[in-house]
């Protein structure tokens, strides 16, 4: 029986692909003008259904509570008037975003006078794989229409009533203007079986774009037949060099550590030059220290401030997510470079340097999406970056790397114009 | 005594893949001089050593006699003055091409003053498994190397010796040039399960390129645990368009066809609009059957070729790779796009047509990594395309999308450069 209801999910799983491939091959071909009304209109449905959506999810968060999942996952699943809002201003945003569809990246004439020209295209069906925040639905749903590609989400089962309540607003906006319905659908189940189905649909979908914890993506990475655009996690270093201004490496590794820790880009682990660590130092961790930053350092480090405590080798490679900072002090930009790429994670990482030489070193040779001089790793953003929003962060090389957003979207193909032209030879 | 041996290979896999991750990181900041000097080097050192390498090539030749191999795997295998020189001008060609790594693809200075710039860097280590081509050894390390990344490469067993001798001439090259030799190194055995550890070592190995038949590109698709950048076949088309020149038609389809039937390519299924196939299929299948070419076709051309023979459903998904010409009949515009979207590969498809507005809808729709109007299917090619030598041709939607030349062979970095930013909020 078990079986029997397996193939049955799959079944739908499948269903749920082709539906998604028929509805993209006219999202390919929809107006810029169609894309955007849908969106606008999916908007103003949030909107005035704003104290429905409130309600759905009470229920969800009721839920939540009873199954005693912890306050963090709580807070992610709220929704309020505020961040109702925030979504249907999201959407709009998108909205104005250029449409990438259809821009020549270049164009050349060959000799023989055939006119070739790269364009980009939609990238096709994309699967969203996320975990309890619910305006990914709309986000995520958001950007693969506006690049002409067509979604299958997968949220949460925490914020599953709060998910399909939104989706119904993207889906009236859809109807709206005359696009296919399966442009954007969930999977109907909170089985988790569907997710395994979904990794394996070679067929139907283009790209899998998980978004959350690091065990959610493990298991993408481990079982998925299909790309993955996706981070890992975001061990982000900052390093200070030993020209490195006193008051802008204060500045910037608060930032980079404090503003907000629970971000892929937060630093995890400050690297500061054995020259200019009894200058740079003591007052940098005492301005983390007053604010609730736990220092775990190298033993120099710990001669320089009593207050930290011993880092272990784990510490190295460790992406905190939390007011906890891991400190080593490094002979030079030879060992720092060599520290990051033996315990960094590819994200983002920032040199903190009066001396321009040493900063387009380390800007070259760390091989990382991001990579940043005098200014703090909290900037891994697509927003920050002025590309709109984002779906996230690759970390891959191939494709996407760095944010993702309706431009990483896409693909491109080649459109070769002639009169006749046959190949020689 | 089987599991010690395989774990043997395995750690000597690794440590391959280690020198190989070692030699990119130095690869990946060599100026272009450098490389361009391996790359002349390597040349003349092919010609100098031109007879010793026809010596050794007999020896895989008459290896692969004794074994029974066909004449077509012979002539693949085959090196003679003609084909050394070819290989040595094709290094040579490689090396005057502009170095991709380091350029700026788009920067941007944002309100805040960051200074973003997208640059281009190598995509890092590259493992190339393919079939008898003694050539691809010095093709494909001859383009990694151009493009600052490390090539692992897993040539068929029949070309072992040769592909030996002609790695030890780009070994001469990169030791003059002073770049490391595990830039370019070759798996050191003819055993199939090198392959399988090659494709599950992601932490050492970017990306896979396959390079051979069919049979060889599945295993690698189901075998890699690493994105792959390859095309399992080119089942091409060509669609005469209703408003169609006949001249056009005939002198087309025969070089799409006919010029090479064994390239990926060349149009293995014809179709032709109802209204004019009484016009245009006659004249066009005549000039193919008088060249040498069996025509499968539908009920309807085979009304009007009587030389035709019945096409099978089988026909239409088949790539030939031979002078036979799947033929068929459609309604129009409209149906000629449905077909290709069932039967095809994405590969390259072609439209004759004098009407503009068909010939611009078949482009944009056409899901293919090539579409052309009024041209050969046989452009599909990176040197037809002016981007150099290619290493491939990709039919998947992420990263490289058609030909695989030096430029498809990196990927980009984001260099952000401030003056103590930090993010607010």
């Amino acid at each position: 029986m078990a079986t029997r209801l397996d193939e049955d999910l799959e079944a739908r799983m499948r269903e749920l692909g082709r539906a998604a491939r028929e509805a993209q091959r006219r999202l390919a071909v929809a107006p810029r003008a169609a894309k955007d009304a849908a969106l606008r209109r999916a908007a103003a449905e949030l909107r005035t259904r704003c104290h429905h959506l409130i309600a759905v999810n009470a229920e969800d968060l009721a839920e939540a509570e009873a199954r005693g999942l912890g306050k963090a996952v709580l807070d992610r699943l709220m929704l309020d008037e505020k961040r109702v809002e925030a979504i249907a201003r999201s959407l709009e945003e998108i909205a104005e975003l250029p449409d990438p569809v259809g821009t020549e990246l270049a164009r050349w004439m060959r000799p023989n006078g055939l006119d070739i020209a790269r364009v980009r295209v939609p990238l096709g069906v994309i699967g969203i794989v996320y975990e309890s925040r619910p305006n990914v639905t709309a986000d995520a749903g958001g950007l693969c229409l506006k690049a002409g590609n067509a979604a299958i989400l997968r949220g949460g089962s925490e914020s599953f009533r709060s998910s399909r309540a939104i989706l119904a607003c993207l889906h009236a906006g859809l109807e709206a203007a005359g696009l296919p319905l399966a442009a954007i659908q969930a999977v109907p189940t909170t089985d988790r079986a569907a997710v395994g189905h979904l990794l394996k649909m070679n067929d139907f979908v283009d790209v899998i774009v998980p978004r959350g914890g690091k065990s959610l993506i493990e298991r993408v990475y481990a079982e998925s037949r299909i790309p993955v655009l996706a981070h890992l996690e975001g061990n982000c270093h900052t390093y200070l060099h030993e020209s490195a201004d006193l008051d802008m490496a204060v500045a910037v590794t608060l930032n980079a550590k404090l503003r907000r820790t629970g971000i892929c880009g937060a630093t995890e682990t400050l690297l500061c030059d054995r020259a200019a660590a009894p200058r740079l130092l003591p007052p940098v961790l005492d301005a983390l220290i007053r604010r609730g930053c736990e220092i775990r350092g190298c033993p120099e480090t710990l001669a320089l401030e009593p207050r930290a405590v011993p880092a272990s080798e784990q510490d190295w490679s460790t992406e905190y997510l939390d007011a906890i900072l891991a400190v080593k002090v490094v002979a030079g930009l030879e060992e720092a470079i060599a520290h990051i790429e033996r315990y960094g994670s590819h994200h983002t990482e920032a040199i903190i340097a009066r001396d321009r030489n040493a900063a387009e070193t380390f800007l070259a040779r760390v091989d990382s999406a991001i990579v940043l001089h005098n200014a703090s790793t909290q900037f891994a953003d697509g927003g920050e970056f002025g590309m709109g929003a984002e779906i996230g962060i690759a970390t891959g090389r191939l494709h996407a790397r760095g944010p993702v957003g309706v431009e990483q979207l896409t693909t491109f193909k080649y459109v070769v114009r002639g009169n006749g032209q046959c190949r020689p030879g």
